[in-house]
């Protein structure tokens, strides 16, 4: 069944009429026609089931005929905080894995070893909005802009897991025997080369504990990934 | 330090001579000259510390310095089966995030659904070398041909963890709680339609356990990567 993003309908709307762009897709790309069925979700938790009342190709009109709020909740709510990639195609491949996986927000980090330092968030809602519908979730992950490290970690937090993952030392816990009894999860996923011992000690001096992902030195985006399935395995 | 690919080196040698392309990448590429350090793998467990005694371009040579046998060995043998995905890559991109995490071996099913029938195993092969490179593995993983899906499962297997994913059914048991007490673990993936409910009895005929890897609908290149890092987690 196809999936369209209605950020602005609500659960006690009978009619909407997509977007000019997924009116486009529906009606020109995928050629649906009057009486098609589709789902829709509005990004906040509701799936809802539709079927097409005008095949118009921007303003298409659809009958919503069945709502389900909730939809696929999850009781853990997980917060990846990462340094870009040199090569935006990494962290846009790990936005996306995260959000099939299931993550609540993402927060770009600036670090003092971060080789990019300028992102299009557009471009990254845009990957997140595609993953959502690709993977049916109704609920749309929160893309935070751009954050200096010491501002992110020093910004009072509601999370009661502040984990921070790097490398620096052996033996650190993995995170998968630490998340476990946390329900609000942050990860801070360092640059390629790795968080410097300053931005640990100042992560850990705000109650971050440092943990490990694992024996393999993983990339940037493959730790981003890691970490959102180790915390969803409790979730 | 930078790591080269020596797969005819055994731990008895005490000099080397890097292959054409490894040569130009130390000496043309990285620019390296006589003395500078460097770790080898050969591909079968023994990680090479080694200086370089002669800075040719084509042929370069180097003193092994000290060698580590079992490098990295892990207790657990994981068997990624899966189908190749219509967008070739999604597939590299699976194969190189598992070879990251920690994978033995890979082979690439010809299934029912599969839209994607043909594939470059030389391309496949050198994206496991660079990611055994990059993530410091001795151990190579097995890339195998493309095999279709009935000759695979009824080919007897040593493995004693032999799991289907698929989403067939519901409530199926979540691969995190089967994959435990096995040592030798062979997961199949299907393609973007997944499994057919033919190709999932088949391979329970055949001693395949069903299970599922969570509650989202993932992707056939995630579902890849999810299933090597649940079974790396008792690894």
């Amino acid at each position: 069944m196809q999936i369209f993003y209605a950020p602005d309908l609500t659960p006690t709307d009978t009619r909407y009429t997509l977007s000019d762009e997924e009116s486009h897709h529906c009606i020109k790309v995928l050629r649906m026609g009057i009486g098609q069925q589709m789902h829709l979700i509005d990004g906040r938790g509701t799936l809802y089931s539709a079927r097409i009342a005008s095949a118009h190709p921007s303003r298409c009109q659809i009958d919503i005929e069945d709502t389900q709020t909730n939809y696929g909740k999850r009781n853990t709510h997980i917060h990846i905080a990462i340094a870009p990639t040199k090569n935006i195609e990494r962290l846009e491949w790990c936005i996306e894995k995260c959000t099939e996986i299931g993550v609540d927000a993402f927060t770009p980090l600036l670090c003092e070893r971060s080789e990019r330092r300028q992102l299009k968030p557009e471009r990254l809602q845009k990957i997140i909005v595609s993953a959502v519908k690709q993977s049916v979730k109704a609920y749309m992950p929160e893309l935070n802009p751009l954050t200096p490290f010491e501002q992110f970690v020093a910004h009072p937090n509601t999370a009661n897991g502040l984990f921070i993952a790097h490398c620096n030392q052996n033996n650190l816990p993995h995170l998968h025997a630490q998340a476990a009894n946390h329900s609000r999860i942050v990860v801070l996923i360092g640059p390629e080369g790795d968080f410097s011992p300053h931005e640990v000690s100042l992560a850990e001096q705000h109650g971050y504990q440092s943990i490990s992902l694992g024996q393999s030195r993983l990339r940037t985006e493959t730790a981003g990934i890691v970490a959102c399935h180790l915390a969803n395995l409790f979730a």
